[in-house]
């Protein structure tokens, strides 16, 4: 990985973390579709990563059990660090999906192998952990991670529904994970969706 | 704390939670003196807590003594979060750091009140620690928040030194505990101020 005007010091390792910290800023140009609330413009991942991770420790009190906040946080992250290589694919585009997993694993081999032995495997590591959803950790962060955007989305007329136009059915499906883990958000949940029908952001 | 259009659902401190997340989202919105690499514009301090949070996993092996890294990176996601009532303050403007305690002080009391009690205690403590520089988690932390921008000058033509102006004396000051933590960035760091010097953006 080559960055430019980069001068490196004499410890190696330490020049090698140096780099990997420029070229992760590349995060702040990888746009998703979701709206920042102000509407200024789309929300970028690093952005994003910030906000779940933040929401990990808002909120501690409903995480399942077994589960590790600061490793979720942590997890938050890291979890979305391919798309510096791999783009950002919107959940409701089924067709980006199809290749999703195999652009991201490639994506995946090439950033991870920029890293410190130790740090490559710990970051693969929980990026595949986050991506499978099964441990509390996982099933935690990710809670976070659908509903985030959830919550822009009620925020901003519906923005990213109103452009991608899924149906409710897709909506329910991709939240339902976060739902199951966090049954306290569901009535929230189920207000938003009425409201996002009666004004016309979402179909039946 | 009023969010515009937010629907409620059934549960007082969930709805409480919600609220908070929107209300931080105007972190995207705080502009601090460095420049994103790619030179389009400053970064954000949502932008820059996760850079900084990052940074505190890949430098873990270089960690003080008695660092819990994962509660440093937890006072990364939180450290700036003032900011959203009281504004960015420019490191090197000295009238501008007059009345940064007082301020940063009122703002927390008003954004700390938000959240739910324990919360509250939680992210102020880790807000004061993180100021305060004097424990093994907090040092490291800080360590982060101030080589992050000392990279980005480094990479975008000194950008922010060229704008405020700092002599090498004051940005001494300001990197010299983030050495002190992390000796092995010295020589990194003092080959950077060199090159500095010589392409005119700091002045002796």
């Amino acid at each position: 990985m080559e960055i430019k005007n980069f001068i490196p010091g004499s410890d190696e390792k330490i020049n090698q973390l140096l780099r990997f910290t420029a070229e992760v800023d590349k995060m702040t140009g990888i746009f998703r579709r979701t709206m920042l609330l102000d509407k200024s413009r789309h929300e970028n991942d690093a952005e994003h990563s910030w906000h779940i991770a933040l929401m990990c420790m808002l909120f501690k009190d409903y995480a399942p059990a077994g589960c590790d906040v600061s490793r979720a946080c942590r997890m938050c992250l890291v979890h979305d660090l391919v798309e510096i290589y791999a783009g950002d694919t919107f959940a409701y585009d089924p067709k980006a999906n199809e290749d999703k997993e195999k652009r991201e694993k490639l994506a995946a081999d090439k950033l991870f192998s920029e890293l410190p032995e130790n740090l490559s495997k710990e970051f693969r590591a929980l990026w595949e952990e986050f991506d499978e959803m099964k441990t509390p950790d996982s099933r935690y962060a990710a809670a976070m991670d659908r509903i985030q955007p959830y919550l822009h989305n009620t925020l901003t007329d519906g923005h990213t529904w109103c452009e991608g136009k899924p149906t409710i059915e897709m909506v329910n499906k991709r939240i339902g994970p976060a739902l199951e883990t966090i049954p306290e958000l569901k009535d929230w949940y189920d207000k938003n969706i009425e409201n996002a029908v009666e004004k016309g952001w979402l179909k039946r």
